[in-house]
């Protein structure tokens, strides 16, 4: 893409207009940064994709009300530690206070302060707790808090995950930044977000409502709703976009410019959803699974996400075992409609299947490939011209360490 | 059930009219047994169900092919080492070999033999180990042989899973035998059979094959097909049921005797797939899910077996964490339909949910539910009438551990 750089060391607040801020309220029993707010200096157009669980948390609840109104936002509100999931009523009540004291705090409009949560379900929000975190934060709000924002909405993830990029669009610079959260109940796959995920992006272009909505929906169907680390959705999937409209680029539907734009939002998603898989709870590897050549993207998604969410094929990996018998195992119950005679499969280029069988690559040159921290999959049905691709991870004893001590 | 009774140390061939063997071929480097061979004296009516991964291996496709021949059976030879799966016209070729082999040493019509296999994918049938079984295994056919079969077919399990029954039908005595390996690549719930395993079922009843198959079918869907280890499904599922008709106590279709046959068979295999989930591998607990008052089966079903693979929940369990946030986020992105504030769980009949929130139960009380080697979570939707169920196990660091060093 011309005229797309990274930002070093970017985040939200590497946009134009926009200032955050990280601390510690106390949610974290370990007294790691568990509160992050986000502030815009003028309201912002704003849209969200969210996790379809039935079970959706009460932020998730309020921010879709919130975004149901069209009202523009200047702040975002992100405790990690509660998630708020399961509370019902008083759940709701707890979002709508937890708006309603940065709202006052911020001196904005209520409705112009979305919520979000991550952490153990079940348990109520602790206003004590949100009132302390906005104590410590409000003051320190600034034009380079974002890598701090970054850091206190983090989980069970190892490393603080923002970016931010420059795109010129008709010969100005437009800038969007980026904070993601997710480590584990990661999976891609069903209508709408899957990502088990926090994930808040500026921008200072000027877009609408309705276009920021179909844009945003289309950068997650082709980021993070391509990842997967153990088949889980969670209750708090979040992402949300504010466009500040600073750079004085406007982006409408069907330009050249809103191409440029989309470009540029994807290669930031997808640096972020790069990053999450990498930090998949206890992930050792980074594995991209390709389908190409199916008789459709339906079908090509099916055979990716089989293989993406094997465990035989997930453990395999972890053993640096080539295994390619548990991938055309898993391409075959996956649903997906081809001839598995018709099937070839490569490791990183090295062949292990041809048309249905043993490739006659030796086991110990296909595991070389399997040996590497990333490697691609490539499964080619020969059966058609449709494709798809998902990033996956292996799954190892801390992963199950992590979760069978970690308490959601 | 009155007139029925388990056989202790009950096998295959405690059915009359059955011999069986298992010998050491040398198809696993352990020299442990790998081949078995299950004789009837009579011919006999078999049915079949079998894996629908579109990879299915030869002997699956072989078996498939005879049974809709409508052939009766005499034989089936059983190897455990080499799945003979992704292996072409070759693999068919090892299979059909396979058959003559062991139909002219028995002295029976090649269509009177069926063959299974287990073990390896892409790894052509080795004939010669063939052979090699079959001169062990042939002079030793006994009728007490069923719990050396039952040991010859096991792969990653630990324990052989053998049973037999009597039951009085129509005050006559029938008996049912039957052998399962199985203890990952385990997953109900698609269309057919799903569980990854092999199972050989005998029987004196005398039943003609169409109505075989249907029972066949109803009680795989109620045994095996509701059992989950790891959600992946194997290229060899293979069950056959053999019935040589020397009770005398003939089964029709719509009759008292083929619901009495039905209650029996269904209490052998639900025996059977209850030990393969004990034995799962690396697993230390049996879970039940049980979900109830749904809209419909289905909405059932999708629920109980989202939790039953949910990689979150299991290895909660392993950590002795009831952590129903997890069961709650599993029911809720499974895509059954149901009122999530409606929704109670308990665990082991402690409440750990009320109407989609916190039941307020101490967490120290639901985790002593947790810790048990069995327990049930019991989801109630308040939502309709049907439910569904579904034993699942835990996932350790053995079961990583086993998946990542085995060469399947």
């Amino acid at each position: 893409m011309t005229g797309f750089s990274f930002i070093e060391n970017g985040s939200t607040t590497s946009v134009p207009g926009f200032k955050a801020a990280g601390v510690t309220a106390g949610f974290k029993r370990s007294g790691a940064p568990d509160f992050a707010l986000l502030y815009s200096e003028v309201p912002a157009d704003a849209a969200g994709v969210f996790t379809t669980c039935l079970f959706a948390a009460a932020p998730v609840r309020y921010c879709k009300a919130l975004l149901a109104k069209g009202t523009k936002l200047q702040a975002v509100s992100i405790n990690s530690g509660i998630a708020n999931a399961c509370t019902g009523k008083q759940g709701l009540e707890g979002s709508r206070k937890t708006a309603e004291q940065v709202a006052s705090r911020l001196n904005i409009p209520v409705d112009s302060v979305a919520v979000a949560s991550t952490g153990r379900i079940g348990v109520q929000m602790d206003m004590g707790l949100i009132c302390k975190g906005l104590d410590l934060a409000v003051p320190r709000l600034s034009s380079d808090g974002g890598n701090d924002a970054a850091r206190a909405i983090m989980t069970t993830d190892t490393v603080p995950k923002a970016a931010a990029a420059k795109v010129v669009i008709n010969g100005k610079t437009v800038t969007i930044g980026a904070m993601t959260k997710g480590a584990g109940m990661i999976n891609p796959g069903l209508a709408g977000l899957h990502a088990t995920m926090l994930c808040f992006i500026t921008t200072d272009a000027k877009i609408d409502r309705a276009l920021l909505g179909n844009i945003l929906q289309e950068s997650a169907d082709n980021s993070f709703n391509r990842i997967t680390v153990d088949g889980d959705m969670s209750t708090n999937d979040t992402v949300l976009l504010l466009a500040n409209g600073l750079s004085g680029v406007e982006i409408k539907a069907g330009t050249q410019e809103e191409a440029d734009f989309k470009a540029a939002l994807l290669e930031v998603t997808k640096n972020l959803a790069h990053r999450m898989v990498k930090d998949g709870e206890g992930s050792t590897k980074l594995v991209t699974i390709e389908v190409v050549n199916a008789r459709s993207v339906e079908d090509a998604r099916k055979a990716a996400e089989s293989v993406a969410n094997s465990l035989l094929c997930k453990t395999a990996w972890f053993g640096n075992d080539p295994n390619w018998g548990r991938i055309a195992a898993a391409l075959g119950y996956s649903g997906a409609e081809f001839d598995p005679d018709k099937c070839d499969i490569t490791i990183d280029g090295v062949p292990v299947m041809t048309r249905g069988g043993d490739a006659g690559t030796p086991e110990s040159v296909a595991a070389e490939q399997v040996k590497k921290q990333e490697f691609t999959i490539r499964c080619d049905f020969n059966d058609g011209d449709s494709s798809y691709w998902v990033w996956s991870s292996d799954i190892s004893y801390e992963y199950v360490k992590i979760n069978a001590d970690y308490h959601t």
